[in-house]
């Protein structure tokens, strides 16, 4: 299980109704932050969620809306007995911006190692999740990733047998390893059938749609992505500004056949964007424009 | 007429219900902030506040729970069409840091000059303030501030027209220049009476009590002052931590004659400190544990 909070929905600046764009991932015990403006440690404490617990920020880009509450962030983890080291992922060239930023956060009780992502697209194993990190087309270098547990195929207890495993080393097998039985080697795919369907989040804000990014959303549990405007009159705006609309955002869940869609990183200017959840619904059924704070959680299917 | 706002009254950190301690001080269509953490920007949205008529910035020391806000408030400064100077004064050496939080602001429409009090005492005039640095007694180079309002004595109409002064030039003598009359000077001091009572605000945080402080409260018609702990039992841990007790506090206020008191930045820890009222103004009468957002105006007295 994975479960989801989208600590905040607002781009640009903070309102007092709506917090800047954060996503707190939780999974098997860890907690990842995707960007961390202004307010964000706030709103993790409105959510209930544990400061202790994160083991990794996930930064998309050194824009003061995403990244300006990181020190007082990591202050509040270290109020909070963190002693674990810390990992931040940042596009190239952010490391420089962050430790200038994190000036007033030296001295911390644990270890913040801060990783510079090379290339356009990087993948990466990070507390039992498989984590893509995809450049994005803003203004600046920017970062969209995807989060995924990766699920082997079932076990069968009857290949195993037959091919004479011991029963001790099933769980062996079922980790990825291969083992020995009867002096010949038994490598996993031949007690495990097909990789079974796992979970898939996919977080995409501060860039225009781009094919890359639609295959980095392919087949997602839940997509979130930005909608910096709601009306198709500011669709220049967003080309201008390398920002989405709503229906291009809608556009980019339909061709990447997510399963739901999260908008976010609204314009201060836009007041209300739910009075858009009709039409963003018609253009992708499974569709929300939702509140900060919104909570979810994404569970395995039964195969 | 000063009127005053006290955008938070939280120290260390922001909390959900307590957003970190911020003064905002208008003077005659100025505004001075004391500090800016973490959801200052917020907070003056709350209150109605304007950002873009904020000239200058008064910090009291390079704690992230007192200037990691500056960065975001700068970029909605700008959003706010912003485009006269800003002034940033701070205490020696903070210049240095806080251009390094502002890397995330580069770039701004307007002029932001940082200046550095030099000694433990600066006075300057700023927009028809008078403000007094002070250093303080903590962890970390820090600095109180006073803002007053220097008044003139009266303008004594039949002693001008005795010494021939024309009338056209009584508004000189009134602004306290010299004019000429009959071949001869005549000083504003021949024409006016003795200064009247202004008006004082004084603030005062994350600092031990100091002879130095209580003369730079001396006579505020509003002495806001951190009170970090409330309970006696927490005196030595203030002592340790450079911070003071509402006690300390209180003593502070009756020496320096201040006429109310605010307390304010109150540890994470104390979760209501509304329930020590009695005892505090047991300790001195004028005063209030006040909540986020708590105003005021200050009027001239009527002499």
């Amino acid at each position: 299980m994975i479960d989801v909070c989208l600590l905040g929905t607002g781009g640009t600046m903070p309102l007092p109704e709506r917090a800047l764009t954060s996503l707190c991932v939780r999974y098997s015990g860890s907690s990842f932050l995707v960007d961390c403006g202004e307010g964000t440690q706030v709103q993790l404490r409105k959510a209930g969620l544990s400061m202790h617990d994160i083991d990794a920020i996930l930064v998309t880009h050194c824009h003061a809306d995403h990244i300006s509450g990181l020190p007082g962030l990591l202050l509040s983890m270290a109020k909070s007995d963190r002693r674990e080291p810390v990992v931040i992922t940042a596009p190239p060239g952010a490391a420089a911006v962050i430790r200038s930023v994190c000036v007033i956060c030296a001295n911390l009780p644990f270890d913040v190692s801060i990783r510079e992502m090379t290339g356009a697209h990087s993948e990466f194993e990070l507390k039992g999740l498989h984590i893509t990190a995809q450049s994005a087309d803003h203004s600046v270098v920017c970062l969209a990733y995807s989060f995924e547990v990766r699920r082997r195929g079932r076990f069968d207890p009857q290949k195993a047998r037959a091919l004479g495993v011991d029963v001790n080393l099933w769980s062996v097998l079922q980790r990825g390893e291969t083992v020995s039985a009867g002096g010949r080697p038994i490598a996993p795919d031949m007690v495990m059938g097909a990789p079974r369907k796992g979970l898939k989040v996919t977080y995409i804000t501060d860039t225009r749609p781009t094919p890359e990014l639609r295959a980095l959303a392919e087949g997602s549990d839940l997509l979130i992505c930005e909608g910096m405007y709601a009306e198709e009159s500011k669709a220049k705006m967003a080309r201008e500004k390398k920002h989405m609309t709503f229906s291009e955002a809608a556009m980019l869940a339909r061709e990447a056949r997510a399963a739901r869609l999260w908008l976010t990183h609204f314009s201060p200017s836009l007041d209300d964007p739910y009075r858009f959840t009709d039409r963003l619904q018609e253009m992708f059924e499974c569709s929300l424009i939702p509140h900060d704070l919104e909570k979810t959680e994404l569970l395995f299917r039964k195969e």
